[in-house]
């Protein structure tokens, strides 16, 4: 007994600021909710900010390689003020969602009980946004002309396949079943006609194949709207890669915060590792001062473990926080207090 | 005496749905805000879902050239259902702000006393949205390939230029300067590189000019956070056309609803008539019924006269508005009440 216990491998990533206070929390919480069912063996990447002002890597090919042998990826946050914008989100964040093909950008939106939301009447908000991870305009397709004169032209390319946006809307659908089955899809098909009109067609198709799941369509401009005025409506969000960025943030805003939102970049066909992440960033202001809310990226841990099958572990850790910020959500905590606070209960 | 009084030549354009019910309503207060200082001579042009039905025609070459020749546009709302999205957006709408040139589309938003806003604690809201409204991802730009195969490449092409970005970023700062003297550029330009690193060189470049207004950047996810989090924190937002889009249905819905906003689709050069609209649509749900309420069609007249340099029957209408919200604007009225409460205090 015990040898034949399953070993997970999971990348540790800690990152910049917050990410490096709050990875740690994550860990133990995967620790505790696993003991006894399966080791986990962590190796931990030296990427981020620091790294690249130290030696100008941001993503080494070796590095990358080793990471596609995991299992999943914990992710901390990614970015300082220091660097230029794009740099570490290309070179590094996007270029780990690119390479290892996580076409599911999957992002719950949850109003806990014990949380304020900025909201009068927020009602009951649950509902997970499903975005598309490898296309459209995070492609990085575009350039620049006569760069710097009055002349200058600059582009950005949306790139959108039937191949790509078929994977997610399946995945959409199929989430939908194991939900209220409600999918809406957001796009501006009005607008952006030609990769709106793909999205729409796609998703009429495919939701033949589901005829429990009801669907409907919102611009995304009237969407920013309904997540402010009733966010309850919402179930399953389908949407691309920078209408779902957008969204996230703002539905993060509307349950009281990016604190408490988790997100995993999943590849569903499990050819390479999935990568989890609190959304919110790594918050320079406050880093260091053992300040940061470990909450989301605890959420994120358990992510983790549902994605590779381990739901007890995973509901432990979703059971655990959902206890904790009814109790003590609205107190102001120290990250150690709430590490021990929710470890305690799982 | 009268007879040198200035003729206005007005172009409206009614459109669809609720367009029809409250642009009768914006002419009547032009009307009588403008009483004895100026003859308003208006032409109506059939546009929009019905003439599209009857006979296919959406924006005739005959109608734009007469449209050139007006002092300005009063546009209603325009919209179907019947009609696939894209259509009338494309040819009228949006054929109308490109033909036009009218690169300023300018959106204020504030919470009037009298209105609930569904944030518990919205703070002192009065921000103006400076959006780019001729280039970006509304140009048309891209296509698809192999439409309705498994092989489909749809694109989107967002085409950002100096010439466009200096324009509008220089009207930011010029409006900047008769209010709080605070610019925001929203982009995405850790993402959008070429883009958003054209975009922050010139604003960077442009503020030179403007040494008493102060800059700040937000990526857009962070800006639909802190629309709901901390919306009083904002003077003149600046932004491209589709982030334009996204933040000013965000900030209608955090003002109370899309009611209560007006917006100018502006040439600031005047070469072509600028146009004036509420920013809600043709909501063919109420439509016909005596339901919508006028009030941002009232706000785009006074917008439309203070455009043309009649500050006082701006004020007028404005300050009209801002009593009869604060008196009834948490009652249930009628469009005709509304109507006529508002012009009582004109
Ligand atoms: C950092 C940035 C590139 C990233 C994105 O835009 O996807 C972030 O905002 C997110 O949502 O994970
Ligand atoms: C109808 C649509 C084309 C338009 C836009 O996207 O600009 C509308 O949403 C607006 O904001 O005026």
């Amino acid at each position: 007994m015990g040898t034949d216990k399953k070993t997970l491998r999971i990348a540790v990533i800690p990152g910049d600021g917050i990410g490096k206070e709050v990875t740690p929390v994550a860990q133990a919480a995967l620790d505790k909710a696993t003991e006894g069912m399966v080791d986990l063996d962590y190796e931990s990447f030296d990427l981020g900010a620091e790294r690249y002002l130290r030696d100008g890597q941001i993503l080494p090919d070796e590095d990358l390689e080793r990471i596609k042998g995991k299992d999943a990826i914990l992710l901390g946050a990614v970015g300082d003020p220091r660097i230029k914008a794009g740099i570490l989100e290309r070179g590094l964040l996007l270029k780990l969602r690119f390479a290892l093909d996580q076409y599911v950008n999957l992002r719950p939106s949850k109003l806990y009980r014990g949380v304020t939301s900025p909201l009068s009447d927020p009602g009951d908000v649950d509902f997970v946004v499903v975005r598309e991870g490898t296309e459209g305009l995070y492609c990085g397709a575009g350039g620049a002309i006569r760069r710097d004169t009055p002349a200058e032209v600059a582009t950005e390319v949306s790139i959108n396949t039937a191949y790509g946006v078929e994977r997610v809307v399946r995945y959409a659908f199929q989430l939908a079943m194991r939900r209220r089955r409600h999918v809406t899809l957001v796009h501006k098909k009005n607008v952006l006609v030609n990769a709106g009109d793909m999205w729409q067609r796609i998703v009429d198709r495919v939701a033949k194949e589901f005829p429990e799941v009801d669907h409907d369509y919102l611009h995304i401009d009237a969407a920013t709207i309904f997540l402010v005025s009733q966010p309850s409506r919402f179930d399953v969000i389908l949407t691309d890669n920078l209408f779902g960025d957008i969204l996230t943030d703002e539905a993060g805003a509307v349950v009281g915060g990016v604190g408490y939102s988790a997100s995993g970049c999943i590849n569903a066909t499990n050819d390479y590792p999935s990568m989890f992440e609190p959304i919110h960033g790594s918050a320079p202001d406050i880093a260091g001062r053992g300040l940061a809310n470990p909450t989301a990226a605890v959420l994120s841990a358990a992510m983790l473990l549902r994605h590779l099958g381990f739901d007890g572990p995973a509901d432990a850790i979703d059971g655990a926080v959902e206890a904790d910020i009814e109790e003590s959500g609205s107190t102001s905590r120290s990250t150690d207090q709430v590490a021990a606070d929710i470890l305690a209960r799982i």
